[in-house]
């Protein structure tokens, strides 16, 4: 009797650890199979489309990929994306040679490039649910945004190498000015050239030709773009776009 | 003991199943899991870099990516990011009104975007061998590659709608020309308006350089060109670009 009891004892013991492999291997499938029945796999594609700029406009994230994204923005995947490209940038970086006249720049964006708002996200859904200005107004103005470690890396390492870093957003300059100023200095962007935001002539302006005009600006003025970082193909896209551009990853929500 | 033996029985049966889960999970790991002691997460946003062009030049698929990129080659997630891709570009497509002078043109590259050389560079371990022009060459001239099935089936639909197809290849003229012709026809790549390929000219140009020379021409000949493919980011850069661009995948090469 003792071996039968010992016998049922070890079952349980196995079913236990069974169950909970089982459970363990389902939510993996949940988030990363393709083969999964609730087929994340187009979760994968869809995101794929989202950064490569296949699918465009979109407004939210499909509602079955919530727990995709989540998953990826704050369990080390979205940081693992960033390092890579902020090592690809400094490895450019590394081989310019500068004409150290004071017009070599590089121009960054802000909003989820240099200032990341995945906390603001969260309470959205990670973009399921749909744009809410009346909101994001109010987390902006907080100032809580947080640095983006690898880009402040990056920020800190142009500015050290000699480059004049232009910060471009389309952040609203009658709303947004002061705020945006301090919530880069308290996370560390400290030591940039301009601050360029969107001011009342470019209000409704796309976000292409916005930066586009201010980048030309910029040459104007005799500004040399080295390189051009953002999370937005918006922010990348049209002309003037600078010698290099970097897409940051961002499948939470998409600005024209 | 025929409880005892039962029991046993039990244990080596839940012991195997137990195995099996665990090694299921295992592989499941190595592919797709983020958190995996070999670090499949770089390989992740390896691909990602190169997908969005942020990883360039490159020249082979870093080595201990080549379980991961034929993982993602052959079992599905490839082919599922090409449909979505179509499902987008075919949605842009119901969205044009043509103007039907017969100057409605998309411009489509044929390697790895109609013609697919996954066969090809399975052999060359996805890209993680360096580039053999001797082999592909020998390769191509057998005229034995596969029409990737989601863009055969918008080739044909962009046709039915009334545009002229722009086939429009990096491929030597002098070399595959009919090779080229046969292999598009033996796949069902029936019915496109013209095949542009390299001529003498445009030996050793770049990609960017050769194919917006080539886009430009047709410009300059009355052709609108509504959409563009390719697999390559030098079939979608430069200028005349298309009113539309579309990036297939392709982790296994980089052309400049």
């Amino acid at each position: 009797m003792a071996t039968t009891h010992g016998g049922e004892i070890l079952i349980i013991l196995i079913l236990a650890l069974l169950s909970k492999a089982i459970s363990i291997r389902a939510r993996h499938q949940i988030i990363n199979d393709p083969s999964s029945s609730i087929n994340p796999s187009f979760c994968f594609s869809w995101r794929l489309g989202v950064e490569v700029n296949n699918v465009l406009p979109w407004s939210t994230v499909p509602i079955h990929c919530l727990q995709y994204i989540e998953d990826y923005m704050i369990h080390g995947q979205y940081e693992q994306d960033l390092e890579l490209i902020m090592e690809q940038a400094l490895k450019y970086m590394n081989g310019i040679v500068l004409y150290g006249d004071g017009m070599d720049a590089w121009v960054i964006d802000v909003d989820d490039t240099c200032l990341s708002n995945v906390f603001y996200y969260k309470s959205k859904r990670y973009g399921c649910d749909p744009y809410d200005p009346v909101a994001f107004r109010a987390w902006a103005l907080k100032g809580w945004c947080t640095a983006i470690p690898s880009v402040l890396d990056l920020f800190n390492k142009l500015i050290d190498q000699g480059f004049k870093l232009i910060l471009l957003t389309g952040r609203d300059q009658d709303i947004f000015h002061q705020v945006t100023i301090q919530n880069l200095h308290n996370q560390g962007f400290i030591g940039y050239e301009r601050l360029i935001m969107r001011s009342a002539a470019y209000k409704g302006e796309s976000g292409v030709k916005y930066k586009s005009s201010m980048r030309k600006q910029l040459e104007d003025e005799g500004y040399r773009i080295w390189g051009n970082l953002g999370d937005q193909w918006s922010d990348l896209q049209g002309y003037s776009s600078g010698n290099r551009t970097f897409k940051l990853p961002n499948p939470m929500y998409f600005v024209p």
